[in-house]
């Protein structure tokens, strides 16, 4: 179980949403940064502790800026992301590069940038180093256990995952890096996405710990850190639980005292690259009900739609819904909540108990700080919607504003005029 | 069978993706304009009839310019549609606004834009007409068959879509308006997305016909169009065929003389508001190969990634790839085909047979001139890429720059000052 609580009062909330167009989101600063701190102080014991926050869960230089307060760093896929980085100050050995199939001109940039490398492909070392001019002293291997682990339900079987290096791979690609000149190593694995069951990253732990013996062992290499990277997921629907934080924590140094200090590896930094488990439940996605309609079914038509927050459609993914000035309320009516696109399956959720709801209404949709906003698109040239961080003050300020039909058409060339060929 | 053309020579395909960067999209003038008045004869029978095309699919005033010149309308879902439209010289009733869950200044809009109103709920005729400020003399309906009718696999059962009206309210609405004042009707309907099968497409003529015998019957509301939708699907695999729609218009050419005529309701207009079978088969993604890999599969990835097309990872969708220069080797090699996002479903081709690809390689990746670039998104920060179009005469042009970060940041409040609560 797990309250969905709201970040203000209902009718406080209410009052905001009077003033500015709906929809909009609206991110919880206090409720980020005292997430963030229990994070980093669940896993204080941890040798240079470091969650780099995964930039393309909430990409907005506003939300990094704030986690850069607390000592986080960014994981990045790709330089814009780099670029937003930079924008918020974190900069240097504070970004990791995580991407694949990654461009030369990327990896020239994510250097030139001081980032840490994590190579996705041992393949791709020889494009890396061109790329960059020199072989770097700091280099990170992203691992894919393949047939050794079964993934969870969403990132899908390592087997059939294009990332990462095979177990056949790994220990070669740090006795190359090595005997070229590297002096810095880092091993990064990511096997789950948004899995609440913490043994999941125990096990990954376990299974991390054990290769960086085996790399000593067999390579000769010392590694400076291991990234557990991201997955930690976080309860949607009201039923469920929050991972045990407490108890991963404590598995994984259990594991550090067992095999890593024996091994005489200690110390070896512990890093994440998580997204959802920092912001994802301290963003709300707010809209207003234009239609409450009967056809073959009850229908709820509200103003914001998929291009907003994808994940429903996408995903079938559960967002939970609080009816402003309703909380009270017996949910004793079932609806379809639908946005406006031409897309049939444009709904936030399908036969969802909710109180009676009337046009006007204002609709919270919960868990939209990851994943939310950075995943809309234009599809039937909707128009992307702003973004607002509410301060511990209790103020509130716009970090993003709605786009405009400039915006949409600004790639346009609507003269067509240039003849390239 | 149909055969997956390309629309120049490979040489001078690769001639041109070394002058610009990949990837990029390309569209066919010749062959849209060839294909849309093929569209045109093949219902030159049907009174009145008319194509309006689906924004949503290609929205780009350079497409729809050629379009309206083929004597095209548009089918605009939301308000930038409408002016996107407007920007491509397509204006007043040759515009059909089928929106759902419509904000009430999007129907005054539209009015005021002269465009043809499809209303999709009885319950909405108020909020319309006070947005309009009167009642307007031209009305279109959507219907919604219900368990009349089962959908096609794609579009999916009409009884769980949130569009339209049912079989209980449609003749009800038509008296409403006739006793408003309205003076003008039409009626619409849109029962299958991307379907092959042609007697589907005779059948919702069959079923919209009888119903405007109903109509007549019951409200006394002679209609003045029917608007059979689109819904018409291209062969996405080289092993289909395309529908037969000169099967199609002859089948429905037949139902309308034996429904439509004795009824007395001759002439009465058929339009339809197709995209995909449009422009679909005569857009090309260009993409070049930047690394071929072996981990537990073959990788090929390229330089376009699921922000450029998401039909592969969305819907599990099929294009077409060809490698240029390698027309006719052999497909001996199995790959999947990968995007650089941070996504495992970010790949446009699992277990696909290609001839064996290098890096540097171009893939083409065929039917993209429908629900292509207009369904890309910024997840990753990854930018959107350009559109060329191919003149008749061998000659492209760009419609479409590809974007930038400083696009991509523009929305952003860097500051993040400015106080609203």
């Amino acid at each position: 179980m797990n309250e969905k609580n709201l970040p203000l009062t209902s009718e406080r909330l209410q009052t905001l949403a009077e003033n500015i167009p709906t929809p909009f989101y609206l991110y919880d600063e206090k409720a980020i940064v005292e997430n963030a701190r229990d994070f980093n102080r669940l896993f204080s014991w941890a040798p240079g502790f470091r969650n780099y926050y995964a930039v393309k869960a909430c990409p907005n230089p506003s939300i990094l800026s704030i986690l850069k307060k607390e000592g986080f760093g960014s994981d990045c896929s790709s330089l814009p992301e780099i670029l937003l980085s930079e924008a918020s100050g974190i900069t240097g050995e504070n970004i990791m590069f995580t991407s694949n199939n990654t461009p030369p001109e990327e990896f020239a940039a994510a250097y030139k940038a001081g980032a840490i490398i994590n190579l996705d492909d041992i393949t791709h070392i020889d494009t890396m180093i061109e790329a960059l001019g020199e072989v770097p002293s700091l280099i990170c291997f992203r691992y894919n256990p393949g047939p050794q682990r079964t993934g969870n339900a969403i990132i899908g079987n390592p087997i059939e995952a294009k990332y990462g290096l095979t177990s056949e791979q790994i220990v070669d690609a740090y006795r190359i890096m090595k005997k070229k000149g590297s002096k810095r190593f880092g091993l990064h694995t990511m096997v789950a996405s948004n899995e609440l069951d913490g043994t999941y990253i125990v096990e990954t732990a376990r299974m991390l710990f054990e290769l960086c013996v085996k790399i000593q062992e067999e390579a000769g290499v010392r590694l400076e850190f291991i990234d557990m990277g991201g997955g930690i997921g976080i309860p949607y629907k009201p039923e469920q639980s929050a991972m045990d934080l407490e108890a991963v924590s404590e598995g994984v140094h259990e594991l550090y005292k067992q095999i890593i200090v024996p091994a005489g590896l200690d110390p070896l930094n512990i890093v994440f690259e998580c997204g959802r488990v920092i912001t994802g439940p301290y963003g709300y996605l707010v809209s207003r009900v234009r239609h409450v309609t009967s056809k073959y079914k009850e229908y709820v038509g509200i103003d914001a739609s998929m291009s907003d927050l994808m994940r429903p459609a996408l995903y079938g993914a559960y967002h939970h819904i609080t009816v402003l000035g309703k909380e009270e309320h017996k949910s004793d009516h079932v609806y379809d909540v639908t946005g406006s696109l031409c897309e049939n399956n444009d709904k936030f959720a399908i036969d969802r108990a909710l109180p009676e709801i009337e046009q006007g209404d204002l609709l919270v949709i919960h868990d939209v700080g990851a994943h939310g906003h950075a995943m809309g698109f234009n599809y039937n040239a909707k128009l992307r919607p702003a973004e607002y961080l509410l301060h511990p003050d209790g103020s509130a300020v716009m970090i993003r504003r709605a786009q405009t039909y400039d915006d949409y058409v600004a790639t346009l060339r609507f003269d067509g005029a240039e003849v390239v060929l």
